[in-house]
C-alpha cells in the first residue's frame, strides 16, 4: 500500500516500554507522525512480572497489546521489529522483522527507549542455569521451573536430591530478588501447603544472596532493615556481603569474608545486574557518544546525545544517576516528547530534564511491603496498601484491571495460584540441554 | 521416604482428563488407595481450549492444577509422568518421569483414561503447517500464530503476500473448527478492528473445509443448518464435500466434486480426526484386546477389557459408539469407580455402562450458539445463554470461575482480547523450521 507523502515531522520511537509508551502518549495531539517500533506486540508492565513468575497473574495481564493501549492515536504507526542499528547521517533506523527481513525507517526526531537487559557480569554461561526476570519469556520459564521443582521433589526418592529440588537461590537482593524470595516462601508455606504427599514443603530453603551489605540498597536504610526482618520471619535465609562465583545445574558457589561455600540447589534466579542492550553501543558508536560501564549512553541535560539534538535517549538506556524504575522512563519519555513539541511550536528550549521522585516500593509478601515516599517510610500492612493503591492506579487504562484485582483477591485472601502452567515446549527445551529424551505431547 | 505397606486395594488412574478426574472424585470416600498419573500437572478443560487459542482466556483458566482440584482427597497420590506401557501379568504400569527416569507402579484395578490425540490420517507432515488443538501447547502455538498473522500482514508490502497472512483455513467442521472459525471472524471484524493502519482486516478470509456434507455432523441436521447460516453471515467461507489433500507453509490443496484448487494461506488449523494415543495400542497388545480403526480399545459392556476385569477403559480411548465429548468420559470414569466400589463391598455386578446424553453444544460467536438437548433444539441467543449457563456450572469448583466470567464480560460486551502473547521461544522455534535467524530476546 502506498501512502501520500507526508510533510509532517516524523518521530520514531524505539521501544514500547514505559519510556516509549509515555513519549507516544504525549505526542498524541501534536502534529507529527509517530512510528513506534517494538520487538514484541505488547507493552510490558515490568513491576508485576514477578507475579507472572510465581503464578498469580497471567502473562496477558502484565503485557497488554500496544495496539490496544494506543488504539485511539490517529498519528501513530506501530511496527513490529527489533531496531538493530541507526544511521545518524541518513537519519534512518534499521529494523529487523520477525521473519528476518530488514528495512529502514526514516526519522526527523528519534526517541530511543529500548530499556535494559540483565547482565551476568561477563558470565553469560550462568544464564542457562539461573534465568533472569526481564521479559515474558523469562517469567514463563521461571514459572515453569519453580512449579516443576515442587513436582520433581515429590517424585524424587533420594533425600539429598529431593532437598536440591526444594532449594531456591536468588542472586541479587534488589526489588526483584526480594519479591521473588517472598513469593516462593508464600508458595511453599501457604499456597501449595498440603498438596504434596511425599515432599515435605516445610523443608523448602530459600536463600537470597547479595554482595551488598543490605537488602534493597536503593531504599532508605530503615526500609532495608524492615524488609530483612520480614524476610527472616518468613524463613528466607538472607546472605549479605556474599558474592556468587559460580553457577551450575545443581547449585551455586558463594564467597564471603567467612570463606567459600557450595549451596546445592536446582532452581536459581538471577536478579543482579542490568546493562544496556546491544543497540545502545551501536547508537553510541554511530553518534560518537560516550557510554558508562553498564553500556548506557551519556546524554545532555535535555536527554539528547551531544551533537545530535534530534536523538533522545530515555529510561534505562541513558547514563543518568537515577534508579532503573518505571517512573524515570515515564518522565523521560514525556519530557522528550514535550521538547519536540516545543521545538515545532518555535518555543525556546525547555528546562533540563529533572526527575521527580515519587518514591520507591517493593512487596515482600501479602499484606507486607516497604515504601519510601520522599522522607516518609511505610512498611508492613500500610506499605502494602500503598503498593496496592499505586498499582491499581497505574493499571487504569488497561482492561485487565478488574481481573487482576480478582486474581489478587484469590491469591491474597485465598490461597490460590491460578497460573501454574509449564508448557511441553519449555520442558523439552530444558531436556534438550541435559540430553534427556523429550516428553510426549 | 518409605511408607508403611498398605493392604488397601490399589487403584491406578491413568490420565487427569474428565474421565480420570471423575473416577478419582468418585473414589474419594471409598477405602482404596488411588494413584493418579498424569503427564502434566493440570486438568485440561478441553471444551474451552479454543478460547485460549483466540485470546479470550488465559491458559491457567482452562487448566487448573490437579493438586488444587483434588486437594481434599486423603486417599490419593498424584504422580507426574507419562504411562508408556502396562504389564498385565505383574499388574504394573510403566511410567516415564519428565527427567527421563522410568518407574513401575503396581495396581489391583486400573482405569485407563488417557484421552485422544489428533490424527492427521497418516499425513503427519501436515502437523508442522497445520497445528491441531488438543492441548495447552497447541492452544498457545495457535494463539501465537493467529495474532502474529495480523502483525505480519501489517508489515507486508506485497499485496498477495499480505492476503496470504490474512487467510485462515480450518480443516474440519466439528465443534473445534466451527468455534475457531467464528472466533477468528470476531477477531478480524470486531476485536482487532481499527488497530491496524496498513492491513485492511475486512479483507480477512476464513475458510472452513470438511469432507462431510454439513457442519457439526454430530448435531441434528437443523442445528447444522443454523450454524451454517450464522457462519455465512459472519463471512466464513464454508466448503463442504471438500477434502484437504496437501498442506504446506503457504497454503492447502483441496479436492471436491468440482475439481481441485489451491488456497493460499499462512495460517492453517487442523480440527479433523482424532485417534487413541500410542498407549492404547500398547495396552491392547499387552491385554490381547482388539482395537478399532482409530486405535480405540474394544471393551465389555462394563468398560473392562475382555479377560481383564481389573482393567477399565473410559472416555475417548474406548471403542464405544459414542461422541468424543467430556460427558462420555465423565460418566465412564464415574461408572468404573462405582464398579470397583461395588466389587469391594461384595455387591453383585452392576448394570452395563449406559451413556446419558445431556446434549451437545457449540458456540459460533458471541451471543450465538447451537445446542441439542434431547429432542429440543436451541440456536442463536438462546443457545448461547445455555452454553454460558452450562459452562459456568461446570467451572464450579475451579477457583477461576470469577475471573473467567470477567474475561467473558470483557470479550462479549466489550471488544477486548486480553491474552495475545506470542513468546520469543515460539517464534524462534518456528523460525528454526524456516531457517530464519532467531529474534533477540
Amino acid at each position: 500500500m502506498t501512502e501520500a507523502p507526508t510533510t509532517k515531522h516524523r518521530v520514531v520511537v524505539v521501544g514500547a516500554g514505559f519510556g516509549g509508551l509515555f513519549a507516544t502518549k504525549t505526542l498524541r495531539r501534536v502534529p507529527v507522525s509517530v512510528t513506534l517500533i517494538n520487538g514484541t506486540t505488547y507493552h510490558l508492565f515490568e513491576p508485576l512480572l514477578y507475579q507472572v513468575a510465581t503464578g498469580i497473574l497471567s502473562e496477558g495481564e502484565v503485557a497488554p497489546p500496544v495496539r490496544e493501549i494506543l488504539r485511539h492515536h490517529d498519528n501513530l504507526d506501530i511496527q513490529l521489529g527489533w531496531v538493530t542499528d541507526v544511521d545518524v547521517a541518513q537519519k534512518t533506523v534499521l529494523v529487523n522483522a520477525p521473519d528476518g527481513r530488514e528495512r529502514r525507517v526514516p526519522y526527523d526526531s528519534l526517541i530511543v527507549a529500548a530499556g535494559a537487559r540483565n547482565s551476568y557480569f561477563g558470565n553469560d554461561g550462568f544464564a542457562e542455569h539461573a534465568p533472569s526476570l526481564k521479559n515474558i519469556d523469562d517469567a514463563l520459564e521461571l514459572r515453569s521451573r519453580i512449579f516443576h521443582a515442587f513436582e520433581m521433589a515429590e517424585l524424587e526418592e533420594d533425600s539429598e536430591a529431593r532437598q536440591r529440588w526444594l532449594t531456591f537461590v536468588l542472586i541479587g537482593a534488589g526489588p526483584t530478588g526480594v519479591e521473588m524470595a517472598g513469593q516462593i516462601a508464600e508458595l511453599a508455606h501457604r499456597a501449595l501447603k498440603g498438596q504434596y504427599r511425599h515432599a515435605d514443603l516445610t523443608q523448602t530453603r530459600i536463600i537470597l544472596v547479595d554482595a551488598a551489605d543490605r537488602v534493597l540498597p536503593a531504599f532508605d536504610p530503615p526500609m532495608s532493615h524492615a524488609a530483612l526482618k520480614r524476610l527472616s520471619t518468613m524463613g528466607v535465609d538472607v546472605r549479605l556481603n556474599t558474592r556468587v562465583v559460580d553457577v551450575d545445574a545443581d547449585g551455586v558457589k558463594v564467597d564471603s569474608a567467612g570463606g567459600g561455600e557450595r549451596i546445592e540447589a536446582r532452581t536459581k534466579i538471577w536478579a543482579a545486574g542490568v546493562a544496556a542492550p546491544t543497540l545502545g553501543h551501536r547508537i553510541a558508536e554511530a553518534a560518537g557518544a560516550e557510554t558508562d560501564r553498564a553500556g548506557r549512553i551519556r546524554v545532555n541535560p535535555d536527554l539528547t546525545i551531544p551533537g545530535h539534538p534530534e536523538i533522545f535517549v530515555v529510561g534505562d538506556m541513558a547514563a543518568l544517576d537515577l534508579p532503573g524504575v518505571a517512573q524515570v522512563a515515564m518522565q523521560g519519555g514525556r519530557y522528550a516528547a514535550r521538547v519536540i513539541k516545543g521545538r515545532l511550536a518555535g518555543r525556546p528550549p525547555t528546562k533540563p530534564f529533572r526527575y521527580f521522585d515519587k518514591g520507591n516500593m517493593a512487596t515482600i509478601s501479602r499484606f507486607s511491603a516497604v515504601a519510601n515516599v520522599g522522607k516518609l517510610h511505610f512498611s508492613g500492612v500500610l506499605g502494602w496498601l500503598m503498593w496496592l493503591g499505586v498499582h491499581l492506579f497505574y493499571l487504569i487504562g488497561f482492561k485487565n484491571k478488574v481481573t487482576t484485582l480478582m486474581h489478587w483477591v484469590v491469591t491474597f485472601l485465598g490461597r490460590g495460584r491460578p497460573q501454574r502452567i509449564a508448557t511441553t515446549q519449555q520442558i523439552n527445551a530444558r531436556n534438550a540441554l541435559s540430553r534427556t529424551p523429550p516428553v510426549p505431547s
